[in-house]
């Protein structure tokens, strides 16, 4: 199986996947990084959803009292939520269009541009800034995801 | 490098893998199409989820009344989370399927079928239909999926 | 294009991609199963989010009541985002994983301790277990992910 192994390592080899590869792995990890804030502020507001993750707290009242709403808490959650609405458009387009054969200058133009919108939009949103700071980051990682989209469909169409 | 991108470009020559692409990248921006509609009737029917996005309507109690449920606002959202439910399995378990030879004609009817009744379920949920619209949008796009999971255990099944 | 289809079909022969598609493919059925328990939850708890689906229960204030959270159903719901925010990261980092030329052995440990991880989690919520049985179990997951991504950046880097 060495032949065909080595056709894979050439995908991975391929410049314009390798930068796909790389920056859809670090949005993703940004992504990932949601479930910590939220579990930071979890425990630094003592606010859960759940009864048995306040049991160490006491039993019975003393315990229920953290099941609760927090807005910092929330806060995240939306913001991790908003996550998951653009990176997976982003990742599976992306993929379908490092896969349609851009020039690597482009590719790399579409994938810097979108992690940057998207790290500064948790910073707009954890902060927070001011609008339209969060507005303009979600605008530009969305136009970035539409201009893939389009190369895609112009290269792959079959209906 | 020009023998690896020429082999990416088979990739995206194969007709399955076109199909895919296509299909893929149409339920994709459907699922985005959910934010612009959520950002609509949050800015039509003044409800928002952050102070800092009521700032514009004035400071203090004039702004806070706009951080509020709206049931419109709700609705779409609901859709939109059904959708990265579905889509998200439906990207992944499509691409494995695309990857495993199915022949043209069947990979088609399962991606067509899919996006069909995805389309429809967003119509479903948006009007809204009366049940069992929904809900039968809703499993046959479900059943599709659960389809194309067994071709590519079938194919594939190395645990 | 049966030369194409030949070296499609050579990906999907490779042991460590049949790997990946095989878990990938399981986790991806695990958390659709969330949408049929949802489903389960709020039909035996009479617990609905949209007045439609309501209707046949009655008419006017007689179906109203149905329009209500049960925290059944609420767990349920947390559960199947959990698998959204961390099967999706797992499927990207994974399908790249996969690709950047893994040992059989290495990655077979990896996706095998993911989606017993996420099983297992799937149980610690439902049943539910104490804790910290499902933040163990989370845990596990985001660090196999964690892992993979590092070989993945290890791998293909490409800023």
């Amino acid at each position: 199986r060495s032949r065909e192994m080595a056709k894979l390592t050439q995908l991975i080899d391929n410049e314009v996947f390798r930068a796909y590869a790389t920056y859809a792995t670090i949005v993703l990890l940004k992504m990932m990084l949601m479930s910590l804030i939220t579990a930071y502020f979890r425990m630094t507001r003592k606010a859960f959803a759940n009864p048995e993750d306040t049991a160490s707290f006491g039993k019975g009242e003393s315990a229920k009292k953290y099941l609760r709403i927090d807005p910092d808490v929330e806060r995240v959650r939306r913001g991790h939520l908003n996550d998951l609405e653009n990176v997976v458009p982003f990742f599976g387009i992306g993929l379908l269009y490092a896969l349609s054969g851009p020039d690597l200058y482009t590719a790399l133009l579409h994938f810097r541009i979108f992690a940057g919108a998207r790290i500064t939009h948790t910073f707009a949103y954890l902060i927070p800034l001011p609008q339209p700071g969060r507005g303009l980051s979600w605008a530009v990682g969305y136009a970035v995801t539409i201009s893939m989209a389009y190369k895609v469909l112009k290269t792959a169409l079959y209906l």
